[in-house]
């Protein structure tokens, strides 16, 4: 991934928040810790608050309180502090960053005299490769998400159509947020968080981030995407539905089978060797094929707007990246594959699965069927 | 905050990830945007993808999508050329950013020729201050923590031990992960998310960010930490309380009731224009009154090992911090009070309520009853 690594790697931020630690030290506290790594060896400085913790679940890694190391009196009390203290008690002058380490520390490390390198990719490609563990705990969060998901499916096929074609259940109106709720319920039961989930009916799936609010209707596509992520462990899952209740326009179908083209195209291709951007140019190739276009309709983003995919562990979207950036799939690599179409005239379709790629093509990591018109 | 700020301030990412942006632009979108503030104007640039969305939920902002700007050749495709971009759109050559800001961006737009100060505290120190909206907000999280509170009490209090100590429900051991699920249920039903929540027992409980695992038992402290975040608008709220089921040691009994002691001392000091530390320096001199002490024991922090309190907002940590820190209380502030005594070998103690300050005092968000032997 671009430039070559020194050595040594630098790492700053509250494990919560930075997969990259999370992923090192195997805890999760909000507080910031430092973290450096060279020739194989681990270290951490956490506070005195966070330390007793670290030392029980981070076995692996050698960890420091401030008050252990020799920190120069300007940086007293702030992390660059740490990090200096660290970095002398390991006799190192040069450590690689990543790109969203954070500007006032690099600039107080700097004027420390430590040489700072700023990685081009990722700070630890090792993490796109993932562990038979790592591959068990994204395919639990897709087993939450499948379960999830059949729930809302089963919630629309089981509303009626009023008047205005708005959906109600027993006479009450079904909206994003009943439908939200009953996945987010769902997503517990399996240990997993919702945030996020997008249950977009109409103009509003027309814009992939939208996540939806109020009635759903019938004839208009229902988008239905959910990444849950496991309270415990921090793996994500991601999976993406459209259904129709009643009948879709015959737009709305010619879009939803392209879609469905592209990403079977998209999946066909999938193995370990083969360019990122090749399969990102297949799925553009055939949504076109079906004569539909991208760009701007109206003044207005519209058709296949966003990539093919993204790979998902510790966050939701990480390396590789299925899209115009180059890349090549490794075995190992665990990614969506979620080709989308998007008309504010006709609403929006996105089909997403979670695979992991293989020598010779790719395994699901949890079926899902796939159903149209409920 | 520190440092005078100049007029333009420039911040980067993804409104999900960063509360500053999210603040500003009221919507919350996965990718990563360009937000820019000059002179009461806002500015935002986002990716095709996201553009329709940003126009329909932020009004009061300009919107850019990156065709739009005049980007040099060097930085296509990046976002710094986003922001080189929008910069020279504006006419900017020198704009402030926050500490987390992040290098690889600034190393490119400070080679652009673009002058970077650096905020020495909050960005936007304005969040601080919550408006009637934002504490609404805040109370909405505060009063599901409070319901999730309290149905975790009441299984504890319904439950029976058994002869080695553990506590079971219909014969079933009664676990942290029980208890937790139970409180991020009722936290759905308000729409909030509980990730994190905190159930721990015993020793685990002497580690403050340890989140408690396995079966609960009789005659220990449980801390229950719940901290919900809202799905929808984001904010979060603080509550904690510590029980015990059976009897409780007298140094328990001694820990429940300094702790009680000194978060009523600090409540009684809160208000505007109170110096943060006083707050903070009261509370460990209460704890220390009752005799308990703070420091290394058997080489483990133990005893008062964390601050009084933090502002709480679009963050579940942000400023004012009620610590050892300078600051001054503002009206508008809604910080929490937690005091804490944790002892390896008694377990551990915290009471947490979060208020809004007050010229005059501070408001309760959300009243909840503080049991200690249920």
């Amino acid at each position: 991934m671009g430039k070559q690594l020194t050595g040594a790697i630098l790492a700053l931020g509250s494990p919560q928040e930075k997969p990259d630690i999370r992923y090192q030290a195997g805890f999760s506290v909000p507080d910031p810790v430092v973290y450096v790594q060279q020739a194989g060896k681990k270290y951490l400085v956490v506070s005195l608050l966070d330390r007793e913790l670290a030392r029980r679940v981070a076995p692996g890694i050698q960890i420091y309180s401030p008050d252990a190391l020799s920190i120069p009196r300007a940086l007293r009390g702030t992390l660059s502090g740490w990090i200096v203290g660290l970095l002398r008690e390991l006799d190192l002058r040069a450590v690689t960053v990543a790109a969203d380490f954070p500007v006032r520390a690099a600039d107080q490390l700097r004027r420390a005299g430590v040489r700072l390198l700023v990685a081009d990719g990722p700070l630890m490609p090792e993490r796109a490769i993932k562990t038979c563990v790592e591959v068990d705990r994204i395919a639990a969060c897709q087993h939450a998400a499948v379960q999830a998901m059949r729930e809302a499916i089963r919630m629309i096929a089981r509303a009626r159509a009023d008047k205005k074609n708005r959906l109600r259940i027993r006479g009450r109106l079904l909206t994003s947020e009943h439908v939200r709720r009953a996945i987010c319920r769902v997503l517990l039961d399996h240990n997993c968080a919702g945030e996020g989930t997008i249950v977009a009916c109409g103009e509003q799936a027309a814009t992939p981030h939208g996540v939806g609010h109020g009635p759903l209707c019938a004839h208009q596509s229902i988008v239905i995407d959910i990444f849950p992520r496991h309270l415990e462990h921090g793996y994500w899952g991601d999976l993406t539905r459209t259904v129709v209740k009643g009948n879709p326009s015959p737009t709305l179908k010619k879009m939803y089978f392209a879609v469905k083209a592209a990403q079977a195209a998209a999946l066909a291709e999938i193995r370990a060797g083969v360019s990122t951007r090749s399969v990102h140019r297949l799925t553009t190739a055939v949504l076109e094929r079906h004569g539909f276009k991208t760009g701007l309709l109206d003044g207005k983003a519209q058709g296949f707007i966003h990539s093919t995919g993204h790979g998902i562990g510790l966050e939701v979207h990480e390396a590789p990246s299925l899209s115009l950036r180059p890349g090549r799939l490794r075995a190992g690599h665990v990614v969506t594959v979620e080709p989308g179409l998007y008309y504010f005239q006709h609403g929006g379709v996105r089909i997403e699965d979670t695979v992991l790629v293989t020598r010779s093509g790719y395994r699901e990591l949890s079926a899902c069927a796939d159903v149209f018109q409920v």
